[in-house]
């Protein structure tokens, strides 16, 4: 009988970036054509918001890039006070980050495992499948009851993704990161932001409505999203050279482009997004925003047109080699963090 | 010189779908291959989740698609009771339909104007673009205006989205709605609830950061994107048997999807989604949940595979056809709208 | 044990546009945006060059057209005197229409096959797949075999591909055309010429490969690609205004949009293509030509701009309703054909 | 004024794989997802290809890869034994590899050319565009006309591709090849065949053409596509282990596929071919073959399902990594060439 040892047997291992330099590889790209071309640009414009000494930058995640190998990537970019603050949905923070600083794995599926045709199956043994890696659905379950642990114990009262998620960052402090790259972990050791502004989207979702639902009509902690903004936009007012590194589209990419508007609702002129880059495989002709250009979001008056790049190219490969050119490049090493919580917690935020 | 008007003069019309009839071309597609064959068997799908009694259809909403042209399909739906509830992102139902019931257009923008060699202009003008369609800037920030209004006036405390775009719903009926064709409206009208679980995300965003800069430390409205997961989850409670039809992917995709899990998480055993229907172009080998099938969405238990099926096409060209099947085949006419509204606050929900 | 009739059971039934009117909807779709709109505009671009009493037409196909059921779409555009000549993919001339004017079917595949996972078994009984189509393999043999019988019969010369296929619907004639809608014979009766540059890249390459074998060092039958290219410019010269319809990209568009420049080597200046529609998922970014834009082609001096449209679709949704469209506007009525085989066969061509 | 040499400043250089090991890098990525890992597959298929004694290596090239700085990977891969046959569309081999090997460049079209908003004025300019590079069309005329005059001092009978672009290689040879990496040049010197079953879809092509034109009634050159399909088959036949490796798909892709079915049909049992790797960006739902998958290749009995992986990437980031990989792995230094031009010539080919 087929057992959930049968599939789930080889752990996704983390890509290193430390570990590869890809400098000349990435400059020779940017003597040729097309992709290539463009992954040099953006690789060029990381360096610069990176090297940018006003510039805070803010790193936005869509799509599944924890569970394919991307952690210690972005984890590094913390560490290495490369990055700021960090807006992402929910799922690469607590169902896949956070899951894994609960000492828990993502699992390589074998490649016939994408056709569809064994999903029955994999559902009967508790494996949820992202494509080609597959998930203990029984420890994602302990992933969100410990979401709902960590609600239970916060101020019944609206709270910002942001402050849930660094209660989760101090959960691991306090009982320990099972994992040696935790983007969670790394971001409340460098008081580095993180939002996720669809967050009942994601494993913490289910943990809110059991704790909701347990509350009853009593107190009880809600997620207040507009706080989110909120948040965000002080610190665009606060630091207003900023830069944006997105990987893929959708709610992350859409936020932290509307900062430059909301501070204007507010009163405060603040300057366009100095730097842009976005790595995608969405396509331009359907007019959706995740595939939008960086040029559009500029009529818009959120990005501004001198250093913006898109590259078209599905993150696994894309990502180590923006990333590993700028860590090579070695400007961080002169960077210090900006540590934007401690701005949020003592400001006089609502 | 350029001014607004030399942009704005052509209004876009949106597409009626009581005025068409294919069901004879879409069944003659069905006959045929590739994505006509995949469109015949969603509409057909679509037909059954509304002829089904026990059957609450759940829109999903991605992508411009108001601004589209796509606005009255969708009024139309909710009209013709072919609709119970709707999870969008929040620019579908503030920035463009909300928008449009104020009094405002989307303008056909040149196609020129795709090449990006514009925004710098646009951008001076006061003109947004998505694509190929443009917006006045001044107008849409009317429109951010109303929504703190809104605020301003509701109960400062906690609200879903959905509690919040009823409050819209309910303004454009002592307004006075100014387009004939309103999805806020008609739903608000038909007791059919919106949620958009990323509501920050858009025009409603700014209106509501202006609101909690302005009450300060004061009670403010904050809205809770939990409650929005937990009401959602009371509906799919109530009435096991749901069927989804999604335009474009991610968050409500994911929202709407994983409301069987969360049933779950709350002690109650709920079959999956029996009906499932996605409209996109998103690739499904970068692995995110846009383009991911629906057959994967089966090993989370979230959807049936008996009757799902994805349709790869942009929506503008598919959505007419799948919309237009399903009402003329008319099975809408035996149906009864379910209020959800009503469900919803009758419940002691918290 | 499974047979062959466990799979091929259900055939693809070819798409009639004559008895869809899609005029009133494409005009709705030409006031909304994106794809909707593109779409009208080519629709509007087609119907202009059916119209256009000095323009010659040349329907480029490439991609498997004929097996997803849109042949009688075109062998009615060739009755109608839409289209006054032919560049394809081998396969949608010989493999597929050819194969089905000798009496055989294309059949649909069920939806599982697309997996993969069952591609050996169908090997073993002797089944083909195009994604969800299947074709009987031996049926195909005899096809092949078919084309080594016609190229026997002819002179042992080089030949254009276009002589070829005039010979294969010359046997159509002779040995009775056993469907109603064959492309190739309505093309040899219309003599409308058919061009396939890459012929040996087909069914036929096999029989053209089993007659040169087997005549050894005599005088055998050869196809010369460099004979079409001069044919079909020779077209051009003797009608220089043109127009394009195009669906997918590849070698068809290649040739046709090539033969500006080689009238121009000839020492005879003709004006560019003047209409031009293109009907591709192909993405701009790989910088290949599929999907290149029809602009980055007027850099080359082949097409004209002011009336060149990509519609970004795939094909079996976006050309029932462009020939559609153009069918019940009804320009063709008052069209003749221009019998441009004849032309080539009185000139002196070489 | 605007001139030439204000759009022609900076020319392509070709990246140059041997200076790079991303040995570690693939294998890292081998143990992640998406594409990163089908990556690291298709790299190890490469390398087994290449170490595979018995294995004939075919490569496969549709799509602008030449202008776009691949040039250099593929003369490497010929320098260094790892290729025994190519099969490309005419463009990389005529227009863009034989074109820099009479001493011409490509260019770097500045990123705002994209836009299409210049391509009148490039026209005007004899300036043609490749997405965002660039080509001197009056340099593109000379080596139009040197193909003319290859064409011209060739035996007056029907000739296969390879045979025509060996002459082009002798053509360099004799005139020296200006350009220090040639394709054309390197396959001349190691006697490795290079067909283009579609020839007169490039610049060769109108080459050709002024040949025919010229010629009038008399003996002429002609081009047998047919002998092209011939004569890979009968390299198939004499070397029955082949692998494919593939950028693009289009004419390339389905020929070198067929020669299994074709070595069949002149009574020759030959296995399937063992390797197959693909570099696409092409979807697999529209069915065309560029971007079939290659399971589906499969039913056809044409490739193999053990070694065999689609990688979904541009090409110019793909190759550099696959080919750096396969190159650094070494064993192409155990491997001899197996010249099989020889082969072909000596052969009693018709």
């Amino acid at each position: 009988m087929v057992t959930k040892s049968d599939y789930l047997h080889t752990p996704v291992e983390h890509i290193d970036v430390t570990q590869f330099n890809p400098v000349p590889l990435v400059e020779a790209m940017g003597r040729t054509a097309f992709t290539a071309r463009d992954l040099a640009r953006a690789a060029d414009i990381t360096h610069r918001m990176v090297a940018d000494r006003d510039c805070g930058v803010i790193l936005c995640l869509a799509g599944s890039l924890v569970s394919a190998g991307l952690k210690k990537v972005f984890a590094d970019a913390v560490r290495c006070n490369m990055v700021d603050a960090i807006v992402s949905t929910g799922a690469n923070i607590v169902d896949q980050d956070f899951f894994e600083g609960l000492g828990f794995r993502h699992w390589v599926g074998e490649e016939k495992l994408r056709s569809g045709m064994f999903d029955a199956e994999l559902r009967d043994l508790h494996i949820d499948r992202i494509y080609d890696t597959l998930i203990d659905e029984d420890e994602l379950r302990t992933c969100d009851d410990t979401t709902r642990v960590i609600a239970d114990e916060l101020e019944p009262r609206p709270h910002s993704s942001r402050e849930y998620i660094r209660a989760m960052g101090a959960y691991l402090d306090k009982n320990g990161c099972k994992t040696p790259d935790s983007i969670v972990y790394e971001a409340y050791r460098a008081d580095v932001p993180i939002f996720c502004p669809a967050f009942s989207d994601c494993s913490a979702g289910f943990g809110l409505v059991a704790h909701q639902h347990a509350r009853g009509d009593g107190p009880k902690l809600s997620l207040d999203s507009a706080k989110d903004f909120y948040e965000l936009t002080q610190l665009k007012i606060a630091n207003p050279t900023t830069g944006l590194f997105m990987v893929g589209g959708g709610v992350p990419k859409n936020f932290a482009q509307d900062v430059v508007v909301a501070a204007d609702v507010l009163g405060r002129e603040v300057p366009m997004h100095k730097y842009a880059v976005q790595v995608t495989v969405a396509d331009v002709r359907d007019g959706a925003l995740s595939g939008s250009t960086l040029k559009e979001a500029s009529s818009w008056g959120k990005v501004d047109l001198a250093f913006e790049q898109m590259v078209y190219s599905e993150a696994t490969l894309a990502v180590p080699l923006l990333f590993g050119y700028a860590y090579h490049k070695g400007a961080w090493k002169a960077r210090t963090g900006r540590r934007w919580n401690q701005v949020l917690e003592t400001a006089a935020v609502p």
